[in-house]
């Protein structure tokens, strides 16, 4: 029902469809099957950085910029919550809520799970709810550190890394964990003292091999997204990058992705199903007593597990 | 063969176990089955902090006063290293190489992983290797933001967050991401201005409720790492935490961490048999390709492998 009513445009349908992601409600699967046939058209494109680098308003002044081109956007924020309080951080979003008025634009804040993957497969799902939607472009905000948010990063089309200069010992890091899932760099900030050094600092890194795979050259932008200043600019090499990836490897990407997402769901789902069979019967009960006991050692306890639960192979 | 080793003191034994964790290698489970026995003694304490907050400096402190007072110390470094390259940052840990020829200390660095997931279980592991050696104390040094590292901070005892002088809007990232966690705070590089501002802010916080929850009211100190200034405090402030768990709930810790530790398993051999068989299996492999084509939603996908390969449910 909640799909049919995000097909036809309703708002609420999808805010009500997206709160259901969150809390795992398992009917949200069933109106996900219902939207699929109709995702797969949007360009999803990151934006990560490390707090303090502006990617907020970044991603504020992109809005606008594709809004002024007619494109219609969603906006997933990617916030580094804490799984404990399930508190969140309003800042970024009361400075985007410029844009909550325009039915063309529609975002999304994220909590970061309280458990492992959480946070990867709830992205995906709300991606391909505004996807349903019609959006023409998805932009994914997220920290970048860790694990679960390479995850994230892995499902964008595009990805831009932002910057600010004289990151100095951050390069390091940034080179080591980023530089290569980054199709589009960006420094901002661009008036403060040392952008062209970090600029050329990036480029050398780049040239050295640590660039995309797929053939793609990633640019180097400078930008003052408080001024709106090289946004257009921006704009323009992520469309030259969709462009790119339509002639050379969308298919492929778009394949990739969904496999993914189907390995995915199954990993969750027998987690799923295997905690709550492990909750709900009795013997199950008595195993998770006695590993913490110490009784039995926790990987004996899950081969026992395994070895019930699962069908013997047909081999 | 390498649990004997190990548990005779043999520091190959034990190197050659932790590359095979690792690796993911099937027979590492074997060993740490028969290691099992020997864990739970080791007191294991979180380090974590940004990059530029000095903490592997703060660990390479503490391991001194730690071997000063005659402890033995296994030292776990996460690094927030690429899933793509296997890159490493080599830097701290040449700095920590003025402890690799005490036979009382064993360093051990972590690469992210390229999975979910990957890098909490490897930690884990590894962290049980360390215990069955004998160390006293186990030292897990983490960059703490991502899930996945918070997965990481849930394994330790006891958890020293690290902090800098005039972090400004991090503090707002600090209190919803990890101050719930943090069982001590310290202000490193405390020379610089504004050290004792930070440590007001940080109070203030803590006052305001977003302390423990299990009744220990954690401590701020300051520390100039570098100098070797306020580690003696340190060390002896991660005592006393130490003495306050084992008098109120050391064992309730002991029995969720194991307890953790067996789910995470089941989860973890769950995923790894049914990839194996949906590799393996031809019919797999044709349910794939279809989603790929998208002929089938990924969920329904899912779903038909999960009645496939579970047995029915006993009621």
């Amino acid at each position: 029902m909640l799909a049919e009513g995000i097909l036809k445009g309703e708002i609420r349908a999808a805010a009500r469809l997206m709160r259901d992601i969150d809390d795992e409600v398992p009917s949200a699967r069933e109106e996900l099957k219902k939207l699929f046939p109709h995702t797969g058209r949007a360009h999803i494109v990151g934006v990560t950085g490390s707090p303090g680098t502006g990617k907020s308003t970044l991603v504020d002044h992109l809005i606008q910029a594709m809004r002024e081109k007619g494109l219609t956007v969603g906006v997933v924020a990617v916030d580094p919550t804490s799984p404990f309080s399930g508190g969140a951080i309003l800042g970024d979003r009361i400075r985007m809520q410029r844009h909550s008025t325009d039915p063309g634009v529609f975002i999304r804040s994220l909590a970061t799970r309280g458990y492992l993957g959480g946070l990867s497969r709830s992205t995906h799902d709300i991606v391909d709810v505004m996807d349903a939607m019609g959006k023409d472009v998805i932009l994914v905000e997220t920290v970048g550190v860790g694990q679960d948010e390479v995850e994230v990063i892995r499902l964008a089309h595009t990805n831009i890394v932002v910057l600010i200069p004289g990151m100095g010992d951050d390069i390091q890091a940034i080179k080591a964990g980023i530089l290569e899932v980054g199709d589009i760099f960006v420094v901002n900030k661009a008036d403060r003292e040392g952008a062209d050094k970090t600029v050329r600092e990036l480029e050398i890194m780049l040239e050295m091999g640590h660039g995309s795979e797929d053939g793609w050259k990633p640019p180097v932008l400078k930008t003052i997204a408080v001024h709106h200043q090289g946004i257009p600019e921006l704009l323009r090499q992520i469309e030259l990058h969709r462009d790119y990836l339509k002639e050379h490897i969308w298919e492929d990407r778009q394949r990739r992705r969904i496999q993914e997402k189907f390995l995915e769901t199954v990993r969750d789902l027998l987690f799923e199903e295997a905690s709550r069979r492990l909750q709900k019967e009795r013997k199950w009960n008595a195993l998770m007593e006695a590993v913490g006991r110490r009784e039995i050692d926790p990987y004996s306890a899950a081969e026992q597990v395994l070895a019930e639960m699962l069908r013997p192979e047909v081999s």
